[in-house]
C-alpha cells in the first residue's frame, strides 16, 4: 500500500545532494502546473472527491500514521495542548475529508473572463483569470492543513510544494499518499502535489531560491519562519502575519453591544490571529463603561493592561506599557487605552497594529464611514466581532491563510487568490500605424 | 519664481546623512499618503487640469531647464538619438500637459465597490478599492515619464517618491515644481509627490529598505537597474521587465496577414518593449511563405538570424545561436526557426520568451484556443501584432509600465493596479458562537 509513497522516495533519494533535490522537485511542480493549468473543472472536482473517498476509507492507516507522530511528539519538546492538536481521530478525519468536498462545490475560478472590451478599432480585449503556477508552501501547523493547502491549490490550477512541519510528517506524508492516489485516477499529474520529505533545514531556503520555477511562497507559522521566508524569497511572497487587532468602542455606542462584541472577540478564541489584543475607548464613555467591560473581562479570566484612566476605572487592571500596543499575546490578555477621539484611535491603530482586523462600535454613521476609510487595515467591522475575519465566513469557502500584505491579496485567501490573469487579444489581422 | 523648489532643497540640504535624508522623505510621503487617499476626486482631477494648466503657461522655464539637461547631456555620453529623446519642445510640452487632462478624465479608481455580498447571518462584507500608500519610482527615461508617473499615482490615491534620471534631472525637477504648485491650489499635500534630488547611487538602495513607509517599487529602465532594484527591495516591486516577443504563424494561417502582423511587430518601432523579436514558422507553411515574409523584412532593413530551414529559404538570413532565442534585440534583428507542430511553438515561447506579448497568425479556431491556453504570457495576441501590448491601447487610458510579472499585476499597469482593497463589514453588533 506504500508503493506510491516508497516509489516516490526512492527517487527522491537517489539523490544526495539537497540542492539538486529541491531543484528537481521544483522542476517537476513546473510540468504538472502546466498540465494542471489546462485540466479542465470536472478533473479537478473528481480528484478532490475522490480524495475525500479514500481519506475515509483509509482511516485506519491515517491514524496509524499519526500515532507515529504522536509518538514522536514528546521528543520535538511539544506540549499537551501541542500534542492535543496534532492528534487525527474519526472525527478530525472526517472533517478533513468534508473539507475536500467543500472545495470541490466551489465554482472553479480559472478561465472567469474578469473584464473584456470591443476597443473603437475592433480589437477584442479579454482579461482572463489563469492559475499563478507552482507555490511553495511552508507550514507549521496540524494535518489537516497538508489536505486544505493541496486541495485549494490544485482547485486553483496550481501545483503546490508542500513542506510540513516535521511534528506532523507521518500523518502529512499519509494524506499526501491518498492525494497522489486521487491525482491518477483523476488523469491529473501526481506531481501536482509534492511532498518535501527531505528534512534539512536548509531545504526551505534552496527553494526560495527557484524563483525560475516558482511563483509564490507562502509562509505559515511563528513570526520567524514569516521573517525568514520574506526575507530569503526570490520570488512574491504572501504573509499571513500577526494579528494585533482592536476594538475601538465610540463615544455614541450601544455600549451593551459594545462589551458583547469585545468578550467575544478577545475570549471566544483567544489563540487566533482574529482575535482581540487591545481595546481603545472614546473618553466620553470611559467613566460609564469601563467598569461595566472590566467586570465582564474579568469573569472571563482576561488580564487587562491598561492606561492611567483604564487603572483608575477597572480594579484588576495592570499598568500598560507601550511595548503592549504592539504585541499579540495570543492569550487571555488584553491592553486598553482611553483615546480623545476617533483620529486619535485610527492613528493609534495605524501607529501599532498589524494591518488585520478592526473594528469600532458606533451608532453614528459618520463615526462608521470615518473609521472605515482611516483605518489601513485588511477588514474593518463595524459593529461586529472581529473573529468574522475568516475566509469562511466572508463567503469564499475555503481559505490558505489571511494575508497581511497590501499587495496583489489582502485578508483571506481563497481561490481567485491564488490566480493571476492573462490578456487574450483577438484580432482581424491589426496593425499598428 | 524657484522659490517652492529651492525652499524644498533647503529642507533637503539641512541633513548631509543620506540615510537620514531618505528616511525622512519616505516620512513625509506616508504622512502624505494618509491625506491622498481620503482626498475626494474633485481635488486629485483639479490638481491634474491645474498643473496641465501650469506646465503650458510656464513652457518657458521647462524648455530652459531642458536646455541645461541637453547642455549636459554629451558629458554623460549619451547618443544623438538619446539627446533626442530627452529634447523638449512646445509639441512635446503639449503632449505631457495633454497627457496630465487624459488622466483627470479616466474614472476614479479609489472607492469602487469591487465585490458585495450579505453573508446569511446578515454580516454585510464590501470588498472596497483603496491606494497601496507611497510608491517608490525609479526610472531612467524621458522627462514626460515624471509627470505621467506622477498624474498616475496621485489619481490612483498614492503618493509618490521620484527618483528620475540624472541625465533629465534639470527638466524633471522644473517640472516638479509646477505639480508642487498644483497640488498645494488643489488643497492637496505637496508631499504626494517627493523628488529625490541627492543624486548619491546608494540613495535608491536607501529607500529600497524603507518598506515600513513604502509599499511599492517599480524600476523602469535597463536590465541591470530592474535586477539590482528586485534584488534590494524589501517591498513588493512591479517589474517592467524586458520584452521577448514572439510571432508564431500556424499551418493554416491566411499569410498575406501573417507578412503584415510580422513587419509590423519587428518594424514599426524595433526599439521598444512589445516589438516582436522572434518568428516560428509552422513547418507546413515554411517552403511556401519563408521567402517572402524574408524579402518584406529585407526590404525593411531586418537582419534575420534563423535555423537551419529558414537559411536555406531566406537568402540573406545567417545562422542562429541558440542564446538569440533569448535575446530582446530592441533593433531590426530577428530570431526565426521552424517548428513541427503548435505544441513546439508554445514550449519554445514558454522556455525562451520573457511573458510580455506572443502572438499567433491562424484561421483555425482550435488553434487560437490552444495557443491562448498554452502560452504562458501577459498578452496573446490572435492574428493582431504584438505591438497593441499598450494601456492606452487596452483602454487603460494611461499606464506607469507593462508587468512581466505575475503577481499583483500583469501587463499594463494603469490607476487600477496601483490600488488594493479593504474589506468593510457592518454587523448590528454579531459575535461569533
Amino acid at each position: 500500500m506504500y508503493a506510491v509513497r516508497d516509489d516516490f522516495m526512492a527517487a527522491a533519494n537517489r539523490v544526495s545532494d539537497l540542492a539538486t533535490y529541491c531543484r528537481e522537485l521544483a522542476e517537476r511542480s513546473r510540468v504538472a502546473s502546466r498540465r494542471l493549468a489546462a485540466a479542465c473543472g470536472e478533473s479537478k472536482n473528481a480528484f478532490l472527491r475522490d480524495a475525500a473517498r479514500r481519506i475515509r476509507a483509509q482511516a485506519g492507516r491515517l491514524l496509524e500514521a499519526n500515532a507515529a507522530d504522536i509518538e514522536a511528539a514528546p521528543g520535538f519538546g511539544l506540549t499537551a495542548a501541542q500534542i492535543d492538536r496534532l492528534r487525527l481521530d474519526a472525527g478530525r478525519i472526517e472533517s478533513i475529508a468534508a473539507g475536500l468536498d467543500a472545495v470541490a462545490a466551489l465554482p472553479d475560478p480559472v478561465g472567469e473572463v474578469i473584464e473584456g472590451s470591443v476597443r473603437p478599432n475592433g480589437l477584442e480585449i479579454g482579461k482572463v483569470r489563469v492559475p499563478l503556477g507552482v507555490v511553495f508552501f511552508v507550514y507549521e501547523s496540524r494535518p489537516n492543513v497538508t489536505a486544505d493547502a493541496a486541495a485549494i491549490c490544485v482547485k486553483s490550477g496550481n501545483s503546490v510544494i508542500l513542506r510540513g512541519g516535521k511534528e506532523a510528517a507521518h500523518s502529512s506524508a499519509a494524506l499526501v499518499e491518498q492525494l497522489w492516489l486521487a491525482l491518477e485516477s483523476a488523469g491529473l499529474p501526481r506531481d501536482a502535489v509534492l511532498w518535501v520529505d527531505r528534512r534539512e533545514r536548509d531545504a526551505v531556503s534552496e527553494f526560495l531560491r527557484l524563483s525560475e520555477f516558482i511563483d509564490l511562497a507562502i509562509p505559515r507559522g511563528g513570526r520567524a519562519l514569516i521573517e525568514r521566508v520574506t526575507r530569503d524569497a526570490r520570488m512574491p511572497v504572501i504573509k499571513h502575519f500577526s494579528g494585533n487587532c482592536h476594538v475601538y468602542v465610540d463615544a455614541a455606542a450601544d455600549l451593551h453591544m459594545a462589551t458583547r462584541i469585545v468578550v467575544n472577540a478577545k475570549c471566544q478564541r483567544p489563540g487566533v490571529c482574529n482575535a482581540c489584543e487591545s481595546l481603545l475607548v472614546h473618553r466620553a464613555v470611559a467613566e460609564s463603561w469601563l467598569p461595566e467591560v472590566g467586570r465582564a473581562l474579568g469573569d472571563a479570566g482576561v488580564e487587562i493592561r491598561g492606561d492611567e484612566t483604564v487603572c483608575r476605572l477597572v480594579p484588576h487592571a495592570v499598568p500598560v506599557r507601550e511595548e503592549d500596543y504592539g504585541t499579540e499575546y495570543l492569550d487571555l490578555i488584553l491592553s486598553a487605552r482611553v483615546v480623545d477621539s476617533l483620529e486619535d484611535a485610527a492613528a493609534h491603530i495605524n501607529r501599532y497594529g498589524s494591518k488585520h482586523s478592526d473594528a469600532i462600535v458606533t451608532d453614528r454613521l459618520a463615526a462608521a464611514r470615518a473609521f472605515a476609510a482611516a483605518v489601513d487595515t485588511a477588514a474593518v467591522f463595524v459593529n461586529a466581532s472581529t473573529r468574522f475575519h475568516d475566509g469562511g465566513e466572508f463567503g469564499l469557502g475555503a481559505e490558505i491563510g489571511i494575508s497581511t500584505d497590501k499587495f496583489h491579496a489582502r485578508g483571506p485567501c481563497g481561490l481567485k487568490e491564488l490566480t493571476t490573469y492573462k490578456y487574450i487579444v483577438y484580432g482581424a489581422g491589426h496593425i499598428r500605424d
